[in-house]
């Protein structure tokens, strides 16, 4: 299971913490780290503090935005300190931990995703998972150091891989039929999702409040499969040619008002 | 629970990690800090690293021995990594905050030792705890940080703590901001969806297939909100609208097939 598993750090600003997260991670036997435009570079204060887990930060990737880093896998879990206008599905350490076994045990990678140390990730970020998982804190005092928060979680799930190997159930308890599908896929979904719902008139891209927010919400704590997605893509498909036609005809209507006597050729 | 447990340092060399426990600790709502016969002062690391948590270095005791720092505890469990050649009563973190948990409950304080970065307890040193706890690490990189490993520990203690309390979460683990969608309008949600697909030409009455089965399986594994629900609702209803529009301008080309120059009438 932990081979699967890769941490995602955004925007770090301490070398010092990039180290101790490797630490951590190879002390709990997780080895992908993949570090989204870091602020800092991995010096001697890194190598210091990885104390002996450098070869994690030898084989570690550099990506320029959190959509690279997070390619491919069937399960994104932000971590999130703080309360959100908009609730997303949340989860204890313990049940990401759940989530993540159950993920790879159907052949998908899983993402952590950590924020910035001064304010951890942005809505958009935390808008691209499937669910938050949140550390349980002491309320005054609730902001952990980030490889304290990698500590934690990488704990959690090598607990999670040492217990006995569950059958192969996924999220929903039993054996599914398709793969989860990966996160670019959900994106380029979202996409064409949006563009579908300007062509039917119902988004307008210059006020567009919190529709597609919304949308993410609802369809990624689904988490859908490959099927799933590529039927939605179809109905979008669909909706989009009616759409083109009726805002064709629109188009003519308003430029020749009397529709039921053509005398144009056009 | 947590103002009956006590963090115990032995020896630290690194002021740095001193720091970092007391961080580490604060998170996790536990305060009460001994440092025995520490190598390293609290100076400007220390409390950089403990980021906010200062009160904790600032009220924290010195002492010169194991035997004074775990005087009164009830239960004493020592931190340790090595296989001993006298095998002692051993649990794991969540068994160890188990063990914290009754202790406190029958009014006893417990005391968590750590030990040296560099070779841990001694043996004469965990011959004086109840039991031993050790925090499951890959066997090929098994020294972790010592703030880490207070940082776990403190985590399952927390973790016990709040157990009693038991929330009133909903599903997905969060005050959610709808209440789900009752049965019957999720049911008018799928008549609509259905009507919708026929209206696009996406879905052939005739010949359904397993296509509305996939999409109740989605939606219904989602657990729509009433919110969710009304804004599919608007979105169906705009799709229906614009394939009314194409079907009409399909159907007049249909009925006036010279459109663009067709000379067979099909």
């Amino acid at each position: 299971m932990l081979d699967q598993i890769r941490i995602v750090l955004v925007n770090t600003t301490h070398s010092g913490n990039i180290g101790a997260a490797a630490r951590a991670m190879k002390n709990m036997g997780v080895t992908q780290l993949v570090l989204v435009d870091p602020i800092a570079e991995i010096d001697g204060d890194a190598i210091v503090r990885a104390s002996g887990a450098s070869e994690i930060l030898d084989s570690c990737v550099t990506v320029a935005s959190l959509d690279e880093a997070v390619a491919g896998c069937g399960l994104v879990i932000g971590t999130s300190a703080r309360g959100r206008h908009i609730p997303w599905p949340l989860c204890s350490p313990r049940e990401c931990a759940d989530k993540a076994k159950t993920a790879v045990a159907n052949n998908n990678s899983v993402a952590l995703v950590f924020g910035r140390e001064s304010r951890g990730l942005t809505n958009e970020e935390l808008h691209k998972c499937n669910a938050h998982v949140h550390i349980p804190t002491n309320p005054d005092f609730s902001s952990l150091n980030i490889a304290a928060a990698v500590q934690v979680l990488c704990y959690e799930m090598r607990l999670a891989s040492l217990e006995e190997a569950v059958s192969s159930n996924n999220t929903w308890g039993v054996e599914w039929d398709y793969e989860l599908a990966p996160h670019g896929d959900m994106e380029r979904f979202f996409d064409h999702l949006k563009d579908s719902l300007v062509d039917i008139g119902f988004l307008d891209p210059n006020t567009p409040k919190q529709l597609m927010t919304r949308l993410r919400r609802m369809f990624q704590r689904t988490a859908l499969d490959t099927m799933e997605v590529s039927m939605m893509r179809g109905i979008l498909a669909a909706v989009q040619r009616k759409a083109v036609l009726a805002n064709e005809s629109e188009a003519d209507s308003a430029a020749n008002p009397q529709v039921d006597d053509k005398t144009d050729s056009k």
